[in-house]
């Protein structure tokens, strides 16, 4: 969707983003304060504080984890280049549920969307997948309940059912919700996104699926549950959850993005890296002078390290609160809250990269992560051999 | 392409084809007297006869031939129905082929296009590739040199393929050449055909590779040869030979087809099915009474009885003269003819359905022909896994 001020689509985030008029616009619902509170304790900060705001049919998830049903949770990445701190909060919000409520996750690699979109070549492509799976498997996810999937390697079971779902999509459809695709990988590419988002009903039979996205991915959701809705396959609509966009260091209001010049936090960056991007380029809520600070005060509601704090890196409800205070009051400098912000941001990475460091070889590790042969074998049981 | 008297695309064929108009329109050759004799001897009857009457490079691929090159031929089966005699006649020709020059004959099984282009689901278009695939292997090929592609069951190789050609396909391409497509399992599936169409090159590297096609199919074919053209593929682009459409029963010009309402030899029809068919059905270029013919006699261009002989049915050279003579002369009558053709076609399809008798069951005797494991290791080996 696209207005005067912003433009949101899967494909462009551009201008101050209208949270509320998109979920209007999209069609989807706003998270109550009941629903909120109805997730796995203790809430988590994503879902206490608002990142994730709106949804569809999470009532209905909530009630399968009150039920104790199984669930799951289907979060996936595009690998066209380095990960960074936008990329994994839907990935650790992923890996929280999942300790709480034993749900499966689902990981769906789209190199071949990545591949159709984007200026590279396939082997690059390639490289990005490696590089991206290894920082996700470091997130620290249960290999018993987790499946990583990629479309190019794990194509045996993915384009057959994408197959099937392709016939429901019609081209008009695709035009009119991603605007005119630039090649016919493009064009197919919705139902591969429809098999990622009810694979995890068509490996285990029909269940609750959440898909933690930003908002900006919920067109797929969108036409994916258009598709579920046809008789012909036994599953629920996925429920979607969808997220503000991670602050971008330069504070301009669209999503956090390496495909373009803004700089970024990337997750193997080291300490200094971290201090010397927040201390360079993150938007300051502060005033000009010192005096002047001290007088009239920051304001954290635009100040990009305290945007971080407050999505992801600082879970203490206390201490974001008191860090806003002090920073209005003027008794918090932007160089003090910026350096606490590196710190946390860095104490995170560092733990991520331990665990990515601890890593085995790639391919022993991912082993445990993809389709077991019972469940490909499921996935592919109508085919002829 | 279509014209005021005829329509010709890979969806449609309408009216009294203009076979070298057609040709002339989609930018083929017409195949010379030269290139006809330089073919495999003893000639084919489709070759020696102008069945096959077009192509595109098809001096390169006899050339190699000519070198003791290894060369392919690649010809495929769209798995929606019962197969009819007009349905084998390329894959006969590509058996005779492979019997003469080692040929690698690759058949891709394109169920996904089947299943995106009919109102079937996807259970009976799979009940039908495994009925065809059983005609298919009846045909008699070298095991060790011929490789059946199912694309759903071997999506592991060809979807991968299918992608890295995607790239390459604008939306506006495909819709210019086919129309615009119904869904978008339609607009990605000119890819896929690239894939087939490449597959040879892709297993086992460079060389001359042939597609024997009727006309309507040549789109594809052209599509795929732009693809091959691309500098990121060291393939050489494939070779066509295009082929007159096989008689109809009725004889009203447009190509044998089993999806209307059109009465058809099925591969698995018994000598009285034939003989009544040919008697009820196939146009006659006799005269209405038995004084008039014997007086003006028939006309064999236009006689289905004939058409069938002179096309494949009868190899004797000598004979389908004889036959034309003695109807132009009025000495042989309709019936007569009638009944010659349908012992023909009852003698061929008699050898054919022996075959089939004597294959083993199904999922062994596919094992022949699928691909091995080090061909599939060759296909993905720039995957992830």
């Amino acid at each position: 969707m696209t207005d005067d001020d912003f433009t949101v689509t899967p494909y462009a985030v551009q201008g101050d983003v209208d949270y509320e008029r998109v979920l209007d616009q999209f069609g989807a619902d706003e998270l109550t304060e009941a629903e909120r509170e109805r997730f796995p304790e203790p809430l988590h900060p994503l879902i206490k504080r608002g990142i994730f705001y709106g949804g569809r049919d999470v009532e209905e998830y909530l009630d399968a984890i009150d039920e104790d049903e199984q669930v799951s949770i289907v979060t996936g990445r595009g690998p066209s280049g380095p990960m960074h701190i936008g990329h994994v909060f839907p990935l650790y919000l992923a890996k929280y549920l999942q300790d709480r409520t034993g749900a499966h996750v689902y990981i769906p690699i789209s190199d071949d969307e990545k591949y159709f979109a984007k200026d590279q070549d396939f082997d690059d492509i390639q490289g990005w997948a490696k590089d991206n799976i290894t920082e996700i498997m470091a997130v620290g996810f249960d290999p018993e309940k987790t499946r990583i999937v990629v479309d190019s390697a794990d194509a045996d079971v993915i384009y057959p059912w994408a197959a099937k779902f392709a016939k429901r999509y019609t081209q008009s459809t695709v035009n009119a919700t991603y605007g005119d695709p630039d090649n016919v990988g493009l064009s197919f590419y919705p139902a591969v996104q429809a098999t990622h988002l009810l694979l995890p009903q068509l490996v285990h039979g029909r269940h609750r699926t959440i898909v933690p996205i930003a908002v900006d991915q919920d067109p797929h959701i969108r036409l994916c549950r258009d598709v579920a809705a046809k008789e012909d396959y036994d599953v629920y609509k996925p429920s979607a959850l969808l997220s503000r966009f991670f602050p971008q260091l330069k504070g301009d209001g669209g999503k956090m993005s390496s495909s373009d010049q803004n700089p970024t936090i990337y997750l193997s960056d080291d300490r200094d890296a971290v201090l010397e991007k927040i201390q360079t380029y993150a938007f300051s809520g502060g005033q000009t002078s010192l005096e002047e600070h001290r007088e009239k005060g920051g304001d954290p509601d635009v100040d990009v390290a305290y945007q971080l704090l407050y999505y992801f890196f600082e879970e203490d409800d206390e201490k974001v609160e008191e860090l806003a205070a002090d920073y209005r009051s003027g008794e918090l400098l932007t160089g003090e809250l910026k350096n606490y912000a590196a710190e946390k941001v860095s104490d995170f990475l560092e733990a991520h990269q331990e665990r990515k460091a601890a890593l085995g070889d790639f391919d022993e590790e991912i082993r445990n992560y993809t389709l077991t042969d019972e469940e490909r074998a499921t996935l592919t049981e109508d085919l002829l051999y």
